[in-house]
């Protein structure tokens, strides 16, 4: 079967480098070319040397001829890069299939969206056109959809705690999340706060009750169920490690949300997604690095639910559900490329 | 001056070892023995290499007479140890100051504590001698006690974000507390969850909601004052670093904490703390690393006040705060021997 | 195609985990049983979640009739443990192919392998049976034999280094080696070395000048050709990390061994090695964690020749040599299943 | 007693920082002033948050006069900057005593140098003047000198290792060293290699052979005794940590250095250095980091003899060391402000 063919559009950097990899060995898909404004002429190789055998392409400067040769594109531009392109996109290449891993079509709420992102959106009566992709809970609109907003690294950790009760409009009240992220997040840019010797032994937080996901996050769980009525409160924290993220999130039971019903509800929601999976005592954020994998539970005292959940930020938080988002939208098998185990160690 | 002498009784452990560690250099005391069953014989700097040239001594085991040579002992065995020794103290010793770094004797509800330790208290009735030591909140008291029970590491850490509060009966409804420790909490005893592969990129979540220092930190807290009336939620983490303690407390705003009033109210608490520093922006873990600092700050969004708080778990945590404690209660300067920078990496 | 059955010979350690994940996602090996003596009966997703949805077997006791329903093993157990199981499978299944991955069968100097592994060798009339698995240099007899012992993971790293000159006799006078491994290396049993406090900041060397992997790597090397003349001299560390190592070694030029001469020969020796790669500058690593390749890199002055070598001791030096052999011997693509790239970060 | 002023020009580098940090609670050291360039009228410990209350002054241009305040000053300029300095404290400060940080006068092979460092010396004229500052060896020399060069943090490590036989004559043939250091090696300034994803499971090599280091340790040890007649070929490693280094040393036996006589050599150089010990089996990094002391131990084979070292960079290897020899300069107890252990973990 001759393989579908697939363009990266600001490979550079750490998720389109981890996008290439998965692509790599990807049963259906064929890299047809890969862009990069500064690295234009470079072989992949000498960049990600890991990539040597599996990626031979070269860095292109992107010319839009080029979306012409491809059934779908990956955009792993940093944010505000995507909203330059996709006018573009629209209007000459209707049939591109696009899934943008940036923060741009993440949410419907431009007002709150400049005010997180701190810039004004240039291509804002677009975002509607985009399909929100957190596969799991948004399956048939993203196989139907043209373009998908790959949801944030952190937005996807919560939401995977969250929306079973949100679609079922059991969230109220406050929702308060601490979670921490491996240094990855921050891309490849080194920076005082990546920097080894001040990062190996510090956990420290960031952008507090102010992270620019909470405007992808409220507003999708909302639309989820109209019944919800929740804030929600999150702390992010950087950690001593390259990937993967641990969220924790304390939510209130209430008459809707018992804890006779979480259990059943999780086991519902998830047991037939293969992506996730429901273990007992903790989830192990080790156990899911590198894959496409998230690992939850759930924790009950009181009025208190407390529910834990570990993805892999640069693969189910990034280029992994970019994939699997691709393979739905390509009609393949959501799995494809995507089915490998983590290490146990 | 002549030094004040010490005995140190079960060294051999992590915190007895970094009390050792601390005393060493201490001004004003002198560490006349040190206790071990299992390596009685063996000279310390065997063990503790790093101590060579400083701590001469060599573990003996303790016999009841060399309680009698020494004004002060700090008890570091393990929890359930020290209830076994003090009947001994109080009956032959009454003069002898004690610190205590175990569990035995941080909380007056001792059913709760047989609960959450899971063992049956053989000196209950020895429990209200003992004096709370989370010095910043205790200091007089401390000051004239004989014994003092010394704070648990994340009661220490949590306590110190949220004890300001209730001081002033300002903690109400549902606190939720995530916080993360370094593996050095665990003790020196080799484990699967302190395995270095298992551990080294590792995030997990422990006895969710169910952590024993909430023994302490309930009584302690609503003993501050009597108008408190909340719960504590508790999600302790542990994390790929070896030192340390990030707490993330989210408190709820109330008619009596305000917003208004909490930069003033934290001012007041701690402008004259010698330990406590409160920071702008994040307080960095890797900051107080081996000193007696805390660092602290917080973040107040709609009605929820999050406070961040770190430690080093073994000295603030344990050795350290120990240290502050025997200052306290022999007359001496309370930074004696501990009034060191941490490092910036 | 059907896929050919293999068995796995205790599989709860780090190498049989390994080994597990590898072959789950492996196009033409279908695991049929694995084994445990202590954890007979458990799913092997309970000691491994990682590997949930992977493999579904539970482990069981090895019964010599398993032996029979399979077309290969791998035997992963300790050290000690493969000379009591092979003379079963000499005597009543000659047709099973074996790779062994512990060090009972890869030294022919059984004398020396006694004093290094401090055991005596209950099986020593099979060990000329065995071929020794250092794929690169041993292809074609690998892919006749019946029996294969897996190199260690010290082993496979420096002879990747100085075998492409032992080839050609010349390597001439004291070779140095010195080299670093990560936690996993020691296995998944706790201990002090491995204990996440005392492990994570660390560097220290073992062993030193008494490897036992130096009785496989010196007459290995003396047998590629008669005109060799050297000692090892070899200094193993134990660094900060999970995976990987880092293999330096110091070889004398001589006059058949001049710089001139170097770069050919390497080049000659690999570039057709989809699993060696000859790098600039300096191998990195961790581009090769996870994955069964080396990089390599090689520098001189005056008379010294410094040839540093990475690999995944879990993989290269363990688990994924094992299947590369397991391909070799069984007829199929020496790729399969190996074929991923590691990831940049 | 007054304590002696002393000023740290270029204090914010790390070097400089930990400089700071080991004045602040010297015994008989007050810090005068700090400068910076481009912090110039920051508050230290808005910087450095660590050193808050203990270091109060902020930082300030360097103004000539300020030199005639102090009685000695610490050079933590990068490489290059105090051989512009130089020549004015040499013409209006002539009784200055001067520690420079920095490598621009540990060698005097000029020629050389210029070759590694890669820059022109502009006050090679001085260079002479300048006592090289490897304090156990140099003692004597250092107690008279104005100006000292304080040794390199590989060049320390690797001659505490080398230095007992170099001063007898015994160091004959290649020496081959490989050696790791952690990543505050690399100062403050972020870049690739010191980018925590790409750092924290990483080991590299890197100035192969060539690191500018060699330019002091070889007329250095040639200097020690005449009859020495030796090359060092030294592989520098970077390692997954934060501080420390540890080098392992291949020395050629000889019939002026036999396996006999290593051992009375190394008590007789060291019995009586407070920062030296010589341990068996192997150093532990970890034990050493954060103090002024080395651990050092050495294992022969055949004709090989292994020597081992390590230290923590900042302090033996730079800052602690340069305050080792003010206190000699000063005429201070040589431990004064350093006397201080290690935390076992």
């Amino acid at each position: 079967m001759a393989k579908i063919k697939i363009g990266i559009v600001g490979a550079t950097g750490y998720i389109g480098s981890d996008l290439m990899r998965i692509a790599s060995t990807h049963p259906n898909l064929e890299i047809a070319w890969v862009t990069s404004e500064s690295k234009s002429g470079t072989k992949v190789h000498e960049l990600f040397p890991n990539l040597r055998g599996y990626v031979r392409d070269e860095f292109r400067t992107l010319e839009p001829e080029m979306l012409g040769d491809v059934d779908a594109v990956a955009l792993c531009l940093p944010h505000g890069g995507a909203m330059e392109l996709m006018p573009t996109i629209a209007k000459h290449y209707p049939k591109l299939k696009v899934v943008d891993c940036s923060g741009d079509f993440r949410s419907p709420d431009i007002a709150m969206w400049e005010k997180f992102y701190d810039m004004t959106h240039r291509a804002a009566d677009l975002q509607a056109r985009f399909t929100y992709g957190l596969t799991e809970f948004n399956r048939d609109a993203i196989r139907k959809a043209q373009w998908v907003a790959n949801p944030g690294c952190f937005a996807t950790c919560i939401q995977l705690a969250l929306a079973p009760f949100a679609r079922h409009g059991q969230l109220r009240g406050n929702v308060h999340v601490s979670a921490i992220t491996g240094s990855s997040g921050s891309g490849n840019k080194p920076s005082s706060t990546t920097h080894h010797p001040e990062r190996a032994q510090n956990v420290r937080a960031y952008k507090v009750l102010e992270h620019q996901h909470l405007v992808e996050i409220v507003p999708y769980l909302e639309s989820l169920n109209s019944e919800n009525d929740f804030e929600v409160f999150f702390v992010p924290h950087s950690g001593p490690f390259v990937r993967g993220i641990f969220a924790t999130c304390f939510i209130p039971l209430n008459e809707r949300l018992t804890m006779a019903s979480v259990d059943a509800l999780i086991r519902d929601t998830y047991e037939n997604e293969w992506f996730v999976q429901i273990v007992s005592g903790t989830p192990d954020m080790r156990l899911v690095q590198h894959t496409n994998h998230a690992m939850l539970t759930y924790r009950a005292s009181g009025n208190v639910l407390v529910g834990m959940c570990v993805i892999d930020n640069m693969v189910k938080g990034g280029a992994g559900q970019a994939i699997q988002n691709l393979n739905l939208m390509l009609g393949l098998d959501e799995k494809a490329g995507l089915a490998t185990p983590g290490a146990f160690v």
